[in-house]
């Protein structure tokens, strides 16, 4: 089986919007063994919809449509499909009452627009939106499209994602012949050439059907270990035996051999450790709160966090003194080594981190450029105090998001020594 | 002049590489009156890479190819447009020369894989790259293909980018004969089929060469007014007259008409008043915060954030009464009311804003289900203190991102009113 997606709209064609959503359903399908072979982006024209539709139709099993599926006239998704095979729309009677209840929950009056939303073409699988209005729909396409098939999704990502996830997936894993096995493992602090060398002797002798991707990111690099065959106790034996290796030679810089975030592996070591945390943020401005806080059940380790931007916040909220933010600057250990101590012992946490720094575009000096950060951790009562400078190179929101990264970095390293 | 983007690549089809380099190029074709008509990501198999250039040169008058030129195995780019144009390569002296200046830079020696860096095709115009080895193309495939122009480009960004930058857009913004122009409307609370019924009477009548666009986001709806046209007076007089209609009938949820984000509209509004700004959040956890503070230049107004994720922080950070929390319980209108004046008073502050919610996936109850959000906004002293109750839909990270532009909302209401 063999796939093609196509993303209607053009704000993809005016470069409005990256097309995330074509990523996330490619590594979806391979997830389920079906290879896409192609992605095209095609205006919100009728004509040009049925075009692109009837050419990905011949030459791929399954097409994958998301977009201009909504309620406003710049969408036309389903007058394309419905002219191009000849079909037409009916009301879907589940879709409808799904619609009636979300609607009535934002207090708005039923409309013929949004009607609509519960409208699908005639004799398809309905999928049901369990994050939004518009139905989506897996269209058999008959003899005339060698009995391929068209699924058609709305374009925000929620939605798309849920209907992958609840119904397409699963309706086409079924049929797929192929296993593939992805395993990422999840490194810090060291860059692309030097995990490379370390594991040059895995990637020398790969087993056939497996292949290690590097995925660089703001804090180091992923691997992705890919292994394809048809017959899963083989597969899964050549990938894990890949990523075994790799673990012997790289131990040291791996977070994670499974799709889990830093974040959730620092609140998991938290947790099992007993320990509640706190931070002190100036440059990354609520940043490093903010993504610990994506976590879910954060609320059990995390406390509560400091957004000291201004001097006066450092000084009355921490209690950093006044001279050693005169003498040494905001931007100084001195700063995030009394920032930290200061939130300790203000939180009530048994380990806190503290960052100071210039994000930029402005700020910066020739002893502190734009892109340095001083980052603090302690363990209660500010004892196993430590501190150091990092000096980063972005723009103003990569800083924070590196800066972030840095400060998730020492709390990793910390807890994993402690 | 019409052109069509294709990216070369697997890494693009197995989802592992998002298309950035697609949304800079159809961005920048825009500035220079080209229109993209379609984004087509394929393999880097010769046979397939030669399809679809032969049916993407039939369709548009320009077609930008971008990867497969690099030294390794995968890339064949070059080798499919000389099959598809019936030509051959040849060695071009200034990209020879600037590959060993580059390899000598780096200690490297010159290699018949390097060497073939700076072959191409012949009867081409040469794009030298400024930022790395590959040598990029421009390429006029002559009757076959209407006289269609191919251009072959790195897929690596910084090389791409500095090619359009200096060669490929300064030569064909001279052929350009049309003229666009794109201008942002951007709202903040309400749906989108709300603002369609709002604007029905603007959007029945568009002049010719104008269309509407409605980009959905977390908190609303932008809309794009794009027009394009011949005549660079005409087609700014037809564009404006677009939006200030829809300025007329929408101006209570338009906070922009501009490419300017919400947090600095806010950040704005502030510095005119001689505002300074404290926020305090529970269940956004740092998000409202991090968000005003990626704003260059926000350390003017942005005073400082209190993270008060558990109650303990709630009451001894910002002052609020254990019995308010006991009675009416972390998630109330109560508690963000005391929330917001404390973080006033601590601050000092001219206007604060305070968020405390559920997030998710747990915590809910019948009565304040997951998705729930109390604000509170205040200015000074806890004057003008206002209050009022949300409830989402969505997973724990955009509840979090729904509540953090929620309490924006707030911010940006009150400081247009105040």
């Amino acid at each position: 089986m063999r796939a093609e997606i196509v993303s209607v709209g053009d704000e993809l064609l005016k470069g409005e919007r990256v097309n995330t959503n074509a990523a996330f359903i490619s590594r979806a399908l391979a997830g389920i063994g079906v290879p896409v072979g192609r992605v095209i982006a095609c205006s919100d024209h009728v004509d040009e919809m049925v075009s692109v539709f009837a050419e990905s139709l011949q030459r791929a099993d399954l097409v994958l449509v998301t977009g201009g599926l909504g309620p406003t006239r710049d969408d036309r998704t389903k007058k394309a499909a419905g002219q191009l095979l000849g079909r037409e729309t009916e009301l879907n009677e589940e879709a409808y009452q799904n619609l009636a209840v979300r609607i009535k929950t934002y207090g708005v009056e039923m409309s013929a627009s949004l009607r609509d939303q519960a409208m699908v073409i005639e004799g398809c699988q309905v999928i049901q939106n369990t994050r939004g209005s518009a139905a989506g729909m897996i269209i058999a396409c008959g003899e005339q499209f060698h009995n391929h098939t068209l699924v058609l999704m709305p374009g925000v990502p929620s939605e798309m994602k849920a209907m992958m996830e609840l119904t397409v997936l699963p309706c086409f894993a079924a049929l797929s012949d192929t296993v593939i096995r992805h395993t990422p493992v999840k490194t810090l602090g060291i860059g692309e050439s030097g995990l490379a060398k370390m594991i040059v002797d895995v990637e020398d002798c790969l087993p056939a059907g497996t292949t290690l991707a590097y995925l660089p990111h703001a804090a180091g690099v992923n691997l992705m270990i890919s292994t394809i065959g048809r017959d899963r106790d083989e597969v899964d034996r050549d990938n894990s035996s890949v990523v075994e290796a790799i673990v012997l030679k790289a131990d040291k810089y791996i977070y994670a051999t499974s799709e889990v975030t830093l974040e959730e592996t620092i609140l998991g070591m938290l947790a099992s450790k007993g320990f509640t945390v706190a931070v002190a943020e100036s440059c990354t401005g609520g940043l490093v709160a903010s993504r610990l806080t994506d976590v879910p059940g954060s609320s059990s380790c995390f406390l509560q966090g400091f957004v000291v931007y201004s001097n006066q916040a450092k000084h009355c909220t921490l209690g950093v003194p006044e001279e050693t933010i005169a003498r040494f600057g905001a931007v100084s250990e001195e700063v995030a080594r009394a920032m930290v101590v200061g939130c300790l012992e203000k939180s009530g946490a048994d380990v806190a981190v503290a960052t100071t720094g210039i994000a930029g575009p402005s700020g910066g000096s020739p002893e502190k450029p734009v892109g340095t950060v001083c980052l603090a951790i302690a363990h209660k009562k500010g004892e196993d105090l430590r501190s150091r400078t990092l000096v980063m190179q972005g723009d103003r929101q990569q800083n924070k998001l590196r800066f972030s990264e840095a400060a998730l970095r020492e709390l990793w390293h910390f807890l994993r020594q402690g």
